[in-house]
């Protein structure tokens, strides 16, 4: 325990860079630039590299200043648009390596929050926009040397079941009192990140296909248990997409306890419940392709994960 | 300022009772009772009356247990089903005040939180849902004797225009720095509450036209300033909506900055914004119609309203 | 329900300016600029008068920019220092007032953070802060023509005591599950609003003082009911400080259940509880003077109050 | 990328259970009880192991229930009592290890959140008491067969210097506006986790000790940049406390800037300043042992560092 005291692993750099990126198609409509499209995110930027000696000597002479990722954030959109949080990103930490020769690598995440047209005599309207859907997509992209990762996910993304849900056959001992069940609501809220396997992929269409393919899984499934349901999920997500190499779910059991109406002379088939805030069941798993190569550095700053 | 301290205006209750109530119809599908329709509540029940003895002299023989009044909610929601959030508050609320001699009145209050149903094989799943929208349906009865009120509203509902707002013409002084513009981004969140003129209404097919009638009205002005909007938002609402007497807003500015990128040898024609979290303006009116009679008592317990 | 449309009450202005003034005082202390004081506010302006063109008509002329408002409020926090959330928007709303012919009155809201000094080697640092307590000081100001209303307050000061609170006698009836006791925790969330009669006094001593006296009630009073404990509080501010013509509370009921440890063979003397998160009970009173005059219009922005 | 598709790792228990622990002295007082202190947690347990036939069957016959492992958590506050939470958690992990063969280890997380006794007539209350500080003290315990790791840590702690606090000397380029400074506001919220060598420490002091120093550390050095104050506190803390391995930080710079008066005709020497929310720097660094043995099991499901 004695031994002179260093600095470990470090990373610095501007969080929550909120950024919309309006993009207007004169060709497309009358006055105001056409038809616009809105890309709402917010984005964090860290580099790792040499920062040993503003660290120990306070010199900052390396210290890309956290200002100055945050300028880049807002030039970059400007020069080379969006298109997807993934692709944002991965170009935004380019950069970074290239243009600083300290700079080894780095780790860049965003969240991409949702809009909809607003519907105006029927009809979608050009520039009016409505946030939708409580649920965010995520996005980190690290870089260490010739290595990229590209790990997507979407967090917050709440979804019930109002039946079709049992749960029995867990062991039973002195600290269970818990009665079992053959229906149940089954409530959770959805965060997951799936590892992709190239830099060069469609993402925009890969979220939207891997999104409905886990809801319509959790739908789908009869459920013995929330850990089959999550499995379940990240199998038909693995099948149906190659380009994803694995997943990994933290799921909390939002409880929804079945009210007692007896002391009320009610009966109650599993009408009125009770929707609990805490505690919770939290269930958290990886489902993966058998004998892959694992990849801890992709996932070393997912946060909360197994 | 001598005098004897006494009792003033004072309520109680049990806020914030969480609760779902699944509805099954046999003959609409197979299995689990068919399809299911889910109603998603947070409940507040808050009795007026007289408990003096209970303040001042800690005699609870006239308090019904805030428990009990959760107890009555639950039980209600078996008994009466929901409907609407105001028909469910109304129900409660003139149980309270018909079963207990004292209690001359309260204040009953719901969130509803909005489901959709989760698409498998392009079909809607009978019992499977997910959240959608970020916005809540809120709702406000008050019973005073005789008098009732209904409050309706919705709050967090967050819209944003691309172009056709302005801002000029303003007051310049020795505090004013803001620059004059003719195209901004116009973006809110929309809290509004409107008072009904009765209390035997369709109270969804309201809800649901006005928050139409709202969000089109935003989309479709061509804006001056978000005092603008809103009148005119409110205008539309109670054109559309004869039950409707007035109509109270509170939307932050929630401004969009365009990022200064000259800097950078780029320009920025209105395709870059920060998107800011505080300060923030905030517009609060009235839209009312002429000559009505106020109900000031309606509105006293609607929160950070003038 | 016919009838024009038109502008009821109205209010804007900039909300959430945060504003931290550093006081140095050169003459304490060695280095820049000796000890420092510092206060930590969020500060939101907000207008009242003649803006109906604005909203009709979209003609700003009227209109002072919530920009404005916000840089008046830090040329102030500089050019009249703070002292006190209530002197610092009486200096404020006063302006905006005399400034503006058109401008009636308006309303000032301030909350404040409280920080202490880091203590190095048992000594209070000169310049070095940590923020304290969980509770935020609030001031409203409200002028209207030649009449001037401060309410102070505080919110989310939670307090809790282990015994000496018992809940009992309350009315049996088909709704009633829950038990009677003579022995459980108390612990609420304290948010309280007080009325000045007058606007030239010691701020801070006056809030200080207060404060103590509400907790000390709280921790003294052997309850019967929160009600009780609640006006109990409120009496004995009134007694204290004639310069508080009234006092409103909203205090949760944070229940802290006692865990039944029967099943696992163990007994439970009020030692492990389950604190709760919702519904919780909500208990909201006034407390005041015989026959004062009432001062609604003081009152009527105050959120959520009775 | 073709395969079986299998489950990866996994963990699942109970998060946020919430308890409350009075520890009643009757030695020490009259009445209730005599002294009582509290302990005030917020437990998360999880179980690693064999879950598989539950991921992939639904077979739930090795699922302690979620609910079986809140019932411990409160049995075994009564029974062992708390202490402190990291001896909490470390009875409680060895616990489960032993109790279920199939169980190889698992994850105990909790919070602690400070209270101080509500002064009455100058004295402390015997069982009356406040919530403390914002920051909340932070513990995870991991066991994986033989293996246990102790990390223990703080959040939310604000801290501020109104002065001795530089930056300047970074790297100007293209994309670089900040503009160098020689005296600024330096704030944070400290967030940091330290590894134990030990379980068996007077983990309370240690804890007290630790915090004291980080603090210390932060007011007394003069910062050229926030990462060499983070280094200085985590040195500081290793060199005073030889039970700590490793210790690291996550602290946001949270800006506070200057606001240019000069349009009013003011002056501004470091006296006024926003306090600005989003973007902010992000600072996360490791400080360390030379050549100790680095443990990634120990943080891997620590959120959010490198």
């Amino acid at each position: 325990m004695s031994g002179r005291i260093v600095l470990g692993a470090n990373q610095y750099g501007k969080a929550e860079v909120r950024l919309v990126r309006i993009t207007r198609d004169p060709s497309t409509g009358s006055g105001s630039g056409g038809r616009h499209e809105i890309e709402d995110l917010n984005v964090t930027s860290q580099l790792r590299g040499d920062f040993e000696a503003c660290h120990t000597q306070g010199d900052n002479s390396q210290v890309v200043a956290t200002d100055s990722q945050k300028n880049t954030v807002y030039a970059f959109a400007k020069q080379h648009g969006i298109g997807s949080p993934e692709q944002f990103l991965l170009t935004l930490g380019r950069h970074f390596v290239d243009a600083y020769p300290w700079v080894s690598g780095g780790r860049w995440e965003a969240e991409q929050y949702a809009w909809k047209r607003i519907p105006v005599d029927g009809q979608p309207h050009d520039h009016a926009f409505v946030r939708t859907g409580q649920e965010t997509r995520t996005a980190v992209v690290q870089i260490d040397g010739d290595t990229t990762h590209v790990v997507a996910g979407l967090t917050d993304c709440t979804v019930l079941k109002s039946t079709g849900s049992e749960f029995h056959g867990f062991p039973r001992d002195q600290y269970t009192t818990l009665a079992e069940t053959t229906d149940r609501i089954l409530a959770t809220s959805v965060t997951a990140w799936w590892r992709y396997t190239s830099t060069d992929l469609d993402f925009n269409a890969l979220y939207d296909g891997i999104r409905d393919t886990l809801l319509a899984t959790f739908a789908s499934l009869h459920s013995y248990a929330l850990q089959q349901t999550l499995f379940e999920m990240g199998k038909a997500a693995l099948e149906a997409f190659p380009d994803v190499a694995e997943i990994k779910f933290s799921m909390p059991n939002k409880h929804h306890f079945l009210v007692d109406l007896e002391p009320f002379g009610l009966d109650n088939p599993n009408e009125v419940f009770f929707a609990a805030d805490r505690p919770y069941g939290l269930i958290q798993a990886t489902v993966e392709r058998e004998g892959a190569t694992p990849a801890p550095a992709a996932w070393a700053t997912i946060p909360g994960f197994c």
